[in-house]
């Protein structure tokens, strides 16, 4: 195992990341082609989900919740809840994230839905619409809607590629697609999942998007995936950070259509294990989704897993781990290699909770190798270790790494966070010397 | 006035900031050695400041929120509480932060006091005491208490020199001492002030400390002086930003004796006017020393001065201004002269402030020349302009530049903040390869 990310780590990642094959869940049509936002005629740009199950399928979404909301975020959230999640397709353009665009913007947006609609037979308003890249230029909405119905009508599918070509299309400075699949079981019958995300690409005058949706073929209400999905969503996607900014656009759907059966899961305490496990399935998936953009983190060098134990609650921990995961000067440290548990200790200490929910006195620190061996602690019970800096070196040599952190309290509630190094490489990127 | 700064930009910081002359207090001497807690013994590591006008003086402070509180900072806000601000004296040492120490650390920072008081014969419990530099290790005790009669009885004085010694013994990883005086009037009487602080410089296992205090000869109640020093610190040095951490030692402490005669002044109705004066003289000087700790942040190649107007309330324009220098997207934009309005907008978007606290119909964003020359509109009520990317370049190249941002709510308040770029060399510095 030791050696395993080192002999990796020269292979690309989307070698490494990128899957060659996927279990995809019934029901739905997924593609992705080019349309003519991006310059690059190879680039895709477009991609869609249809669900084709005959079922009614349902949606839920998280929104990016920055004041400044681009129009397909304004756009889709009303719809969701207007139709009470009864959502049909997805279109998502790369290349413009259609936001700062005034009326024009909101108009476009309608379009591709409206266009969406028409093409897909849909009922009026069963899409979501999703954008992502530079913001304050109106879409070049002749080419996407030129190209809704080229994607509808010739280029969805359920294949492999079909995934894999939707996932590719909502990519902007994204150094590989992020896509995810996989298969689980509730009380015996067999359920897939599959979704794809965007990450962390910034490059003037875009600004960081997070999209992402997945699909599965379980059946389940409303009401239980919105409980579901906002859940998952906490412990995934709203527990990673590449630098600490959000959005105007980030938008995270999940949306299922029963097509592979069984008994619809609710919230009601009938369902309440089905819909114990589904809930874990998501979050784990969400999870893999999720981790997959923190890898792709602008100049990532090290993927850096941040649990925090023994907190008043699971908000305090994952306050407090999202406190360190942001600063400065430990994602610096990790980019060195320094074992500097005094940055961890002063994230710690000004983290935004209570006066007593840490205890510096029971406060411990440790790293956990990532090929399972033995634990490194720094800080034990507020007390300094004497730190063997030979073995420190060599975890903090390889590309992962987890920080434990354990405030003390007597709580016993844990977050995790996950985050990437701060590196030359990313000033390079976002500084863009374009003057 | 254009060619200014690129006329005095291959100077040193330290030719360009550090004051060949001052006018300082009537009633104070001050002092800076070696005492043998850095191993240069060249470089200065002990500094004190004591009020010899014969007049009591008072003191009031503003210690760090961080709940990992440094030895001498716990013992010195127990301190100043229980004396209700009676100080004499203040003691430092640079190089060691006596900070993860345990009960040793809280000792050693006692004896600190407890000698100061003993040497310049003051009553028991006169002097606050305050650490910067490692953590985690305990003080080199016994030098620093051998050098505190050495730098009492023989080292102290009144002169500039003085002065920059205690400005100098101060420092760790800063390029240039930190010392600023002034001369102020209020109602046709001439009074003193001068400060020293030490920045933002973090080398492993170091943490970024802020330090600093200030001394005046006006007239000032306890009560009087709180109040001001709270609402001076606000603006000031709660007002800045290298890289968002906040470090288990900072302090700023502010004293005044008197010594120059005059009303004695309070907050009461009586001496509002005077009050006010004072108040206003104080935090001018706090801004002044602030900013130099920006000037000199970690790897800094651009001073930003972000002023957030027509905000709900002082407190949320701040609020906003802070989220701007903090976002790791704006800081490396600035760097690259990149006129990224997105960036900000989008930092704007998700500062913690209420939901009618933004107007995004009625944002507005500009730069602001150091020159004087116009302003550079880029967002005008939410819409973006056709930024003129030759000037914007131009403005961007200075050293200098202003944001500032409208948040168009009517409200009215407004709130200044200053900040740094995010650099290479910011990066090279806190990665500090030791592996």
């Amino acid at each position: 195992m030791r050696t395993a990310t080192r002999l990796f780590a020269p292979v690309s990642k989307a070698e490494r990341f990128v899957p060659k094959l996927g279990s995809y869940p019934k029901g739905y049509v997924v593609g992705g082609i080019h349309c003519g936002v991006k310059k690059n005629k190879d680039a895709l740009d477009l991609a869609m989900l249809h669900n084709v199950s005959g079922n009614p399928s349902v949606a839920s979404a998280v929104f990016t919740t920055n004041k400044f909301k681009a129009a397909p975020v304004q756009i889709s959230s009303k719809l969701i809840k207007e139709k009470n999640g009864q959502i049909n397709s997805i279109i998502v353009n790369s290349g413009n994230a259609n936001a700062v665009t005034g009326t024009q913007g909101l108009k476009d947006a309608q379009d591709m839905i409206r266009v969406t609609d028409a093409v897909l037979e849909n009922t009026e308003d069963s899409t979501l619409v999703m954008s992502t890249g530079v913001i304050g230029q109106n879409l070049p909405i002749d080419n996407i809607l030129q190209g809704i119905p080229r994607l509808g009508l010739s280029n969805l599918g359920a294949s492999h590629d079909h995934w894999l070509a939707c996932a590719q299309a909502i990519c902007t400075t994204d150094t590989f697609p992020k896509l995810v699949s996989k298969q689980f079981e509730i009380k015996g019958k067999t359920y897939s999942m599959a979704g794809l995300a965007k990450g962390a690409g910034m490059i003037c005058p875009n600004m960081a998007t997070l999209l992402g949706f997945f699909a599965t073929d379980a059946p389940v209400t409303q009401n239980a995936l919105n409980q579901i999905v906002k859940y998952a969503v906490d412990r995934s996607f709203n527990s990673i950070s590449v630098d600490g900014d959000m959005s105007t656009n980030d938008t995270i759907v999940a949306i299922a259509n029963g097509a592979a059966g069984g008994d619809l899961i609710d919230a009601s305490t009938e369902t309440a294990e089905e819909f114990s496990i589904l809930r874990a399935e998501v979050t784990d998936f969400a999870q893999q989704l999720a981790k997959l953009v923190v890898r792709d983190g602008e100049g990532a060098t090290k993927f850096i897993t941040i649990k925090v134990t023994d907190a008043l609650s699971y908000r305090e921990a994952k306050e407090v781990a999202s406190t360190i995961a942001n600063s400065s000067l430990f994602k610096t440290a990790m980019f060195g290699n320094d074992a500097n548990w005094g940055r961890i200790l002063c994230a710690v200490g000004y983290a935004d909770v209570g006066s007593n929910s840490v205890n510096p006195q029971r406060t411990t620190v440790s790293f956990i190798p990532s090929d399972g061996s033995e634990p490194l602690p720094l800080l034990v019970n507020g007390e300094p270790e004497q730190v063997d800096e030979a073995r420190a070196s060599e975890i903090l040599k390889e590309e992962d790494l987890e920080v434990q952190i354990s405030l003390g309290t007597g709580g016993g509630q844990e977050a995790t966070f996950w985050t990437c190094d701060l590196t030359h490489e990313y000033v390079t990127i976002n500084a863009d010397y374009r003057s």
